[in-house]
C-alpha cells in the first residue's frame, strides 16, 4: 500500500492530484492482488457495499456484499487468502475518468465507472463487472481512506467467480 | 446536466480542465439516461453522426445516424422517450484519454478512443461499440458546446440495440 | 508521430503532463496503424517485449516477442507492412491511469494497464488484450522515447491475431 499522505495541517480541500493518487494506489493494490493491503484503505467505520443497479435505484440497503467496519473487510480477505490464493484467473480494473461531485470539509465524494476485466488462463478475457462507483474519501490519520465505497454494477447477476475486493 | 461555465472575458483558450469536465458531465448524462438533457450539449446548428470507420476514412458523408441541429437532437430523444424508457438494458461509457488536436480562438478539436459496454440484465456485459471520437468543442453562451460530434466505430456493423445516444 | 520535445536545458524531471502527451501520441499512432513512425518511440538500443504473467512474475527472460534494437523494431515493421496491410481487423488501445512509479535523472519508470480491443468488420468487438505495461521512458535527442517497455498480459494465450505491435 503507497497510502497517499496529507498535510492535515494546510487546511485546503483535497486535491485532484492526491486523489488520482489514491485511487491508482487502491486499485493497483487490487490489481496486484495484495489483499493483506486492502483493509487499510478504509476507515475503521465504514461502509463497503457492491450491489446490483436495479437495488440501488430502489433504494435497497441490501447488497451482494457488504461491510461496515475495516474488520470485517479484514475477516473477509482472510478468508479469501486461505481458499483462493492460487485461483488460476486474474481480475484487472479500468476505472473512468474520477468526478469529484462533492466537497466539504476534509472529504470527497467521487464518482466514477469501473469495468474489471477477468482473464481465466487459457481463455480470452470476459468483462467480469461493470458499473459505477459511489465513493466517499477522507482524510484519516493524515492519508486518504474511504469512508465509504458503494459499487454499483449494471447486471442483476456478477461474475460468479467475483469474489475478489472491487 | 452540469453545464461548464466559462469567463469568456478572460480570452483565454480552453483549458485542459475544463474540456475533460466538460466530457464527464457529458457521458455521465448518457450513463445515467438523462435523455431530456443531451441536445443541451449541443450548439443550435451541429453535427452529430455515427458512421462506421470504412465510410469515414473514405470520405463518405452518410452515417449510420446524423443529425444537423439541436432541433432534430431533440426530436429524437423525443421519440426514444416514448418508445424505449423501460428497456431492460444499460449502456456505459469507458473514454480514453482526451487529445486536444487543434485549438483555435473559442474552440478546440479533441480526439479519444471511446468503448461502450452493454448490460443485459440477466446477462454478462458485452462490448457495444469500440470506436474514436472526432469533436469541435466550442464556447456558445459562456458554455461548452459540441459544434461538431463523429462517432466513428470500427466494425461495419454496431450493436442492433445501440439505439441511445453515444 | 507527434515527438514530445523536451528542453534539456531546464534540468528538471519529466513532468506528468509530458508523460501523458508522450503515451497519447505512441497510442494513437498505432491505432491508426502508423507502423513506420512506431520505431521512432523507442531508443537506438532498447528492450521491447511482451510475455505472459506467469513468465514474468517467474522471471523468465523468454517471451513471446521481444527486440533490443530500434533496428529489430524496423525489421518487424517493415515485414508486417508487407503482410498485413489489408487485414481486415482493427485494434484499438485503451490505457489505465498512468503511475510514475520512480523518477530519476532524465527518466521515469512507468505502470499502467492496457486493454487492447479487435474488431473484425463483420463482428462485435472482443477483448484481444489485457495486461499490464512496465517501461521506462527517458529523454532521448531531446524528445521522449522508450528505453523499456514490457507488456505483461493476463493469459497464457493472446489472441492468435495480435501481430501488430502494443
Amino acid at each position: 500500500m503507497n497510502a497517499v499522505v496529507i498535510d492535515s495541517s494546510s487546511g485546503v480541500t483535497l486535491a485532484r492530484d492526491h486523489i488520482r493518487d489514491f485511487y491508482d494506489s487502491y486499485y493497483s493494490t487490487l490489481d496486484d492482488v495484495e489483499l493483506e493491503s486492502w483493509p487499510q484503505f478504509f476507515t475503521a467505520e465504514c461502509l463497503y457495499r457492491i450491489t446490483a443497479r436495479e437495488n440501488f435505484e430502489r433504494g435497497f440497503a441490501l447488497g451482494a456484499i457488504q461491510a461496515e467496519s475495516r474488520g470485517m473487510l479484514i475477516d473477509r480477505v482472510t478468508g479469501l487468502m486461505r481458499t483462493q490464493m492460487y485461483a488460476p484467473r486474474y481480475y484487472r480494473r479500468f476505472p473512468g475518468p474520477l468526478r469529484i461531485v462533492e466537497e466539504s470539509g476534509g472529504g470527497a465524494r467521487v464518482r466514477h465507472n469501473l469495468l474489471i476485466v477477468e482473464t481465466l488462463v487459457d481463455e480470452a478475457p470476459t468483462i467480469a463487472l461493470c458499473g459505477t462507483c459511489h465513493d466517499l474519501v477522507v482524510i484519516d490519520e493524515n492519508i486518504l481512506r474511504f469512508k465509504e465505497r458503494v459499487v454499483v454494477y449494471d447486471s442483476e447477476m456478477i461474475s460468479n467467480s467475483l469474489i475478489y475486493p472491487a
